[in-house]
C-alpha cells in the first residue's frame, strides 16, 4: 500500500479511476465516450491484480448496456459489496431508474461521470452538464470537480461519504476537457485514504446485505397508506451529508494541503460581483479573477463542489456579505424552463432574504464549446451594466434570439513563465503520441507543471488533430484551448492553405513547419497572410523536411520523432540534451521489442531531426504583402459556402446562430462530401503512359478514384 | 365524424385515449399501470376500425419495452406520421433518451402520462408527479390536467399545438386519481376539433419526412464548433408555444364553453393568500376556496396547465397584484434540492421583483396519498401564521423531521345535494363491476353528474375493495376518497371486526350490511363501536342476506346484483323503478349470450334483493355501550403490532413517519403473512370423521392448508 502522495502525469479519467479503484470491490461497466478509459483503467488494473484499500482485486463485470451496469451495481450493493460504475450522456440516462432504487434503498454506490452532452438535434460526444443535470432528482448526492487535481483531491469524498452516510454519490467532471486533459498532479496515497474510512459504517453496510442466513424483505411494493411517510423517513440521511462532506474535505486537506468546502470562495476580500459555477470553468474564472483583482476590481467566484444536497448552510459560510450581484453559470440548456438548474437553486437561497443580490443566469460551453478568459471577462463586464443581460449565452454569437454576450478580444491570463505550444497534425501521424511522450519527459525530468489537451475532429484517423500543450513553474489551470501560443508547429504542409494556424501566436513566438520544399520553394508556397503575420509579429520561422528524413532513414511516413526533436530543439522548453537523452530512453522502451533496427532508425531520426532544422529569416518586406485573393466560388450551394466551408476550415466556432436557421432540427443536406477536397496527401501518384504494361491495377485504381470523386 | 359534443361516463384514461385517437396515426405502446387502459382503448378501437380525424384507422405497435415504444415513436415521426404513446413511472424514464431526440429534432409527438410514483425505497403503482418531473428538462412541452373533464377539454391542445409549433408535448394527469376516476363528462366532437387543425403546418410536417425521393441527412453528430449554436437556434420554436396554447384554449372554449389559460386563476377577486398547483389537487382547492371565500377569506388558486415552457407572460396575466403570500404545492420529492421543482420555478418569477410575495413550498399526495379538503385548509391556515412553515409536507404526520402541517378535522365541501356512497367489497365479488354499472345507469338515465373511484389494495382478487361514489346535480370535483358518506355498504360480514367502516358516515346516513345472520344474531355480532356510532348518529340500518339469496337462486357466490338492488332501494338516489328497469336491461345485455337461465336468475335476484331487505331499528340504549375490548397481544413482534396491524386494518394512513425509522431503506421483516388471519371466508369447511371414506382429497386439502399457514 502506497504510503506517500506522489506526482503523476495523467488525465482526469485516470485520476477518477485511480481513486475509485481503491474503494471499489465490484465495478459494473459499460464504457461510453468520454468515460471509457475510467472503466478501461479499472479493467487493466484488475487484470494485473492491483489491490484496493481492502487488499482485494476489483471484480469487474461488463454488461450489455448501461442499464445493465446500473442493475448489476444495484445488485452488488444489496449483496454488501462496494460497487461503482463510470459513465456519461445517454449511458447515464439508462441508469436513471436504478439510481432511484439505489438511493431509495440507501446503498453507498458511486458513479463517476465525465459529463457529456445529450443527443438532441444531433448527437455529440463532447462535454457539458446536460447528462448529470438530468439525474439531479434521483436522490444521489452530487460532487463536482473542475480539474484533474481536484478529482484526486475530492473524489475520495464521494466514496468515503457514501459509506458513512449511506447516500449514494455521483461525482462528475467535464467530459473531454477534464476527462482527457493531461496534467501533472499529486495523487494521494492509499494508506492516507484508508485511515479516513469509517469502518463501523462499512461493517454495518456489510451486515445489512441480503443474506439467506438472516433473510429480510426488501424491494417491496408500497401503497398510498405508507409510501409518503417512508419517503420522508429518509430525510435525516441527507440532512447530515453536507457536514460529512465538509468534515472529509478538512481531513483530506491535512493530507493534500489543498482546501475545499461544499462551496469554495475565491477572489477579492470584499467582492461586489461574483460568479457561481461548477466544473472546469471555475479554473478559468480563477485566472480571470486574478487578472481583474490585480486591476483593483472587486470580483470573486463561488465554486460549487457539493451540488446535491444543496446546502444553504455551507453556501452562506463562504458567501461574502459585500456581494451585490451574482451571475450563475450553467453548462446545460433546459429549454422551456425560465432558467437553468443551478440558477434556480441559487435564487432559492436568497428568495425573501433582506438585501438579496441581483441574480443573473447564463449558459456557456455546451458540448465542449471552448470557454476562454475573454468570455468570462464578458460575464463580469455584463454585471457592471445598469441592466445586465439575464438568461444570456456566452461563447457564441446569437443573432436570432439575441441572448449572447459580446465576445471580447482574447486575453492571456496564464501565469508568467507559462510556455504554450500548439501542434497541427493529422490523425495517425503520431503527433499526439509524440506530444504525450514530450509531456511525460518534461514532467518526469523537471519540476515543471504540464498540461496537454488534444482536439480531434470526428474523422479520427486522417482527420486533423491539434495538440495544446502548456508548461510552467506553477500549477496550470487554463482549461481551454491554447489561444495565445508561444510555439506553433504544422506537421502537414497542406494545412497552410486550409487553416489559420498562426492566429494568436505571440509576438516573438516560433513557427515550425514540416516542409517538403526547400527554403525558396517554401517561401513561394506560403500564403500571404502567414508571411505578413510572421513579419508583423517578429516570428521565428523554422522548417524541417521530416517527410524526407523519415523516408531516407526507412521510417516511411512516421515523422513524429523528427518533429518532436525539432520542437525540443527550437522551443528550448527544457535543455535540449536532457530532452534527447529522455527521448532515446523512451525509444528503447517503446521499440525495444521490435528489434535493434527499429530502435536504431528512430535514434537516427532524433539526430537528423536536430541537424536538419533550418531557420528561415523573415524578410521585412513581407509586412507589406496584400491579402490573399479570396476565391469566391458562387457555384457552390449556400449551405456549402456558409456552413460547410467554415466548419472544414476550423472556423465553425465563428458561425452565428443564424447559420442554423432552417436546420434547427438537425437536418443537413446530403452528399456534401463531394465539396470537401481535403488535398492532404504529401505524395500524389501520376500515370506515366510510356511505362504502362496494361496490368489493369492502375485502371482499377483510377476508376475507383473517378467513382469516388463523382459522389 | 361526430358533429356534436356529447356527455359520456368514462375515466381519465378513456378521455385521454378518446382525444389521442383522433390525432394519432401510429400508436407505439407498452402498457404500464396506471396508463394501461389508454393503450388498451386505442388498441380496441383500432381493432374495431374506428377512424381518426384523417379518416384513417390507427396503426398500433406494441414494443418490447417503453424504450422501444419511444424509439418506434421517434421513427414514426421521422417518417411523417403523427405518433403518440401512453405511459407512466419507470416506463416514462425509459423514454427519456428518445424524448431528447424527439424534441431536438422538433417532431410533434405526444405522450399522455398518467403520472405515477417512481420505485425508490419501494415500488408503488400509485400516483404522483415524480415521473413527469424527471422529464421536465427533455425539451417536451408539458400540459397538466386535473380532472376527466379537463382532459377532454385540454388534451386536444397538446396535439394541436405540437403540430403547429413542432414542439412535442407531454400531457399528464394524476395516476389512479384521474386516470381511474369515472366521471360524467362532455366529450368534444371530432368535427369541431378537426376544424382547429393547422393543415399547413401538418403538410409541412409531412413534407419534412425522411424520404428516399428527396434525401437529407438527419441525426448527425455535431462537434464543439456548432452544437451550441444549433441548440440555441431552437429557442424561437419554444418562445411561441405559450401564445399558441392560449390561442387553442380560447378556440376550444368556443367549443366547450369552459375557459382555460396556460395559468388559470380561481378564487377571491382580491386574494392575499393563494396556492399554485397542478393536477387533481386543483379541484380540491377550488372546493376549499369556495368554502373559505363564502366565509369572507381572501384566498385563491393558480392552476398550472402549461408547465413547460413556463410562461412568465401568462402567469402575470392572471396573477392578482393583491397577493401577499403564495404556497406552491409539489406532488414530488426531489431529495437533496432546497425545494421541489414547481416551487423553484415560481420563485424565479418573482426574484428581484418589487413587492415580491412570500413564497412557501409544500409537498403532498406522494403515491396517491389521499389529499382532502382539510389538508388544503391546513395549507391556507399555514399562510396566516406570522412565520409560516416552509418546505412542509401535508397529509402525513412527520414526527421525525417535523416538516408536516397539522392535520385538521375533515370538512365536507361538496356542493349541497351531492350524494356520497361507499361500498366495502372483496376483490372479484362483483362489487366494483356493479358500482360501475350503477354509475352508468344513473348517468344515462338522469341529468345527474356522477363520480366513481375504486380503491384496491395490492392483493387484487381476494383483497379489499372500497368503491367511492358521488352523485349530484352539479359537476363533481372532489378528487379524493369519500370521507363523509351518506351511505355505506358492507358486502363482506367479516369486515365488521376489521375495519372502521362507519368513520365519517353523516348523521342520518344509511348503513347496509350483507349479513348471513338474522336480525338478532346480527345485532349480537355487531361490535360495540358500530352499534354506538349508529345510535349516536341516527343511522338508518339495513341488512340483507345476499349470500343466501344468491345460493338459493343458483348464482353461487355472485351477490353483486342483489347488493346493487339493495343500494338503489335504500338510497333512493334515483327512483327505484327506473333503477330496476335499467338494471334488467343491463342484465339482458351482459348475460344474454349466456342463455335465458342466467338472465332469469339475475333478474330474479333483483326482485329478491328488493324484497328481502330488512330495516333494523337502532335501539336508543346502544348509545351507552362501552368501547370494544382491545386485544393487546404482546406476543406479536413490535413490527407486527406497530406497522403491520394498522396497515391491515386500513389505518396505514395514520402511521407517522417514525413508524419507518430503521426501515428507511424499505427493508421489512420476512414471514409476516403468518400474522395475517384474514378470516374472510363466509363458509368454512368442517371435517366430519364419521363420514370419512379416506378418499385422501380432504387430507391433501388439509395438508395444503397447514403448509400454507405455516409460512
Amino acid at each position: 500500500m502506497e504510503k506517500k502522495s506522489k506526482f503523476i502525469t495523467c488525465d482526469g479519467n485516470y485520476a477518477a479511476a485511480y481513486i475509485a479503484y481503491m474503494f471499489t470491490e465490484v465495478a459494473c461497466i459499460y464504457p461510453i465516450t468520454p468515460s471509457s478509459n475510467m472503466a478501461e483503467n479499472i479493467d487493466e488494473w484488475a487484470a494485473a491484480g492491483k489491490k484496493n484499500i481492502f487488499g482485494e482485486t476489483v471484480t469487474l463485470s461488463e454488461m450489455q448496456s448501461e442499464a445493465g451496469a446500473a442493475g448489476a451495481l444495484h445488485g452488488a450493493l444489496q449483496a454488501g459489496s462496494l460497487g461503482a460504475t463510470y459513465t456519461a450522456s445517454q449511458g447515464l440516462l439508462l441508469m436513471i431508474p436504478n439510481m432511484y432504487k439505489i438511493s431509495g434503498e440507501l446503498l453507498p454506490g458511486v458513479l463517476h461521470v465525465s459529463a457529456r452532452s445529450l443527443a438532441a438535434q444531433a448527437l455529440s460526444i463532447f462535454g457539458d452538464h446536460s447528462d448529470v443535470m438530468s439525474t439531479r432528482q434521483t436522490g444521489f448526492a452530487m460532487l463536482a470537480t473542475g480539474s484533474v487535481q481536484e478529482i484526486m483531491d475530492i473524489a475520495p469524498v464521494a466514496h468515503l461519504t457514501a459509506i458513512k452516510s449511506r447516500v449514494p454519490f455521483l461525482h462528475f467532471f467535464d467530459g473531454f476537457r477534464t476527462s482527457h486533459e493531461i496534467q501533472k498532479v499529486e495523487a494521494p496515497a492509499m494508506e492516507e485514504l484508508e485511515k479516513l474510512l469509517d469502518k463501523k459504517a462499512l461493517q454495518e453496510f456489510r451486515d445489512r446485505a441480503l443474506n439467506p442466513e438472516h433473510p429480510v424483505t426488501r424491494g417491496t411494493a408500497q401503497n398510498p397508506d405508507i409510501y409518503f411517510q417512508s419517503r420522508e423517513a429518509a430525510n435525516k440521511f441527507y440532512d447530515v451529508v453536507p457536514d460529512m462532506v465538509e468534515d472529509y474535505m478538512q481531513q483530506l486537506k491535512a493530507v493534500s494541503g489543498r482546501e475545499y468546502h461544499p462551496f469554495t470562495y475565491y477572489g477579492a476580500k470584499d467582492p461586489e460581483n461574483i460568479v457561481i459555477a461548477m466544473g472546469s470553468i471555475t479554473e478559468t474564472l480563477k485566472e480571470v479573477i486574478d487578472f481583474l483583482v490585480e486591476k483593483g476590481e472587486k470580483v470573486g467566484l463561488i465554486s460549487v463542489h457539493l451540488y446535491r444536497p444543496f446546502s444553504a448552510k455551507y453556501f452562506f459560510k463562504v458567501f461574502p456579505e459585500s456581494v451585490k450581484r451574482i451571475t450563475v453559470l450553467d453548462r446545460t440548456k433546459e429549454i422551456g424552463a425560465n432558467g437553468d438548474p443551478l440558477y434556480l437553486d441559487v435564487e432559492d437561497l436568497f428568495y425573501n432574504r433582506p438585501n438579496a443580490p441581483m441574480i443573473i443566469g447564463g449558459r456557456y460551453g455546451l458540448s465542449s464549446k471552448d470557454t476562454t478568459p475573454a468570455m468570462m471577462l464578458s460575464v463580469y463586464e455584463n454585471m457592471k451594466l445598469k441592466e445586465p443581460k439575464n438568461q444570456f449565452t456566452v461563447g457564441i454569437v446569437d443573432d436570432v434570439t439575441f441572448k449572447s454576450l459580446p465576445l471580447l478580444p482574447e486575453i492571456s491570463v496564464t501565469p508568467k513563465g507559462t510556455y504554450e505550444a500548439k501542434f497541427y497534425g493529422i490523425g495517425s501521424d503520431g503527433t499526439v503520441g509524440a506530444n504525450k511522450n514530450s509531456i511525460k519527459i518534461i514532467s518526469d525530468n523537471t519540476d515543471k507543471y504540464c498540461q496537454a489537451y488534444f482536439a480531434y475532429d470526428s474523422k479520427k484517423s486522417g482527420g486533423i488533430t491539434v495538440s495544446h500543450l502548456r508548461f510552467g513553474d506553477n500549477a496550470i489551470r487554463s482549461p481551454y484551448l491554447v489561444n495565445t501560443p508561444d510555439f506553433v508547429a504544422c506537421h502537414v504542409p497542406a494545412y497552410l492553405e486550409k487553416y489559420d494556424m498562426l492566429k494568436g501566436l505571440k509576438k516573438g513566438g516560433t513557427f515550425l513547419l514540416n516542409s517538403i520544399w526547400d527554403v525558396e520553394e517554401t517561401k513561394k508556397r506560403l500564403p500571404n497572410h502567414i508571411k505578413k503575420y510572421m513579419a508583423d509579429n517578429n516570428i521565428k520561422f523554422y522548417i524541417i523536411n521530416a517527410t524526407k528524413i523519415a523516408e531516407d532513414i526507412g521510417l516511411g511516413n512516421r515523422t513524429n520523432t523528427i518533429t518532436q526533436t525539432a520542437f525540443f530543439k527550437v522551443s528550448n522548453v527544457i535543455p535540449f540534451d536532457l530532452a534527447v537523452t529522455a527521448m532515446k530512453k523512451a525509444i528503447e522502451k517503446t521499440y525495444g521489442r521490435k528489434g535493434d533496427d527499429v530502435v536504431k532508425m528512430n535514434i537516427t531520426s532524433i539526430d537528423k531531426g536536430a541537424e536538419d532544422i533550418i531557420n528561415v529569416p523573415v524578410p521585412e518586406e513581407w509586412k507589406k504583402l496584400p491579402a490573399d485573393a479570396i476565391v469566391n466560388d458562387d457555384k457552390r450551394p449556400d449551405f456549402i459556402r456558409n456552413v460547410f466551408d467554415p466548419i472544414n476550415a476550423m472556423k465553425g466556432d465563428d458561425l452565428p446562430v443564424s447559420a442554423f436557421v432552417g436546420r434547427e432540427d438537425g437536418t443537413f443536406p446530403s452528399g456534401t462530401t463531394r465539396y470537401e477536397k481535403r488535398g492532404i496527401a504529401v505524395n500524389v501518384p501520376e500515370w506515366i503512359p510510356e511505362n504502362c504494361i496494361q496490368c489493369n491495377n492502375v485502371l482499377t485504381f483510377a476508376l475507383t478514384l473517378q467513382f469516388v470523386r463523382s459522389f
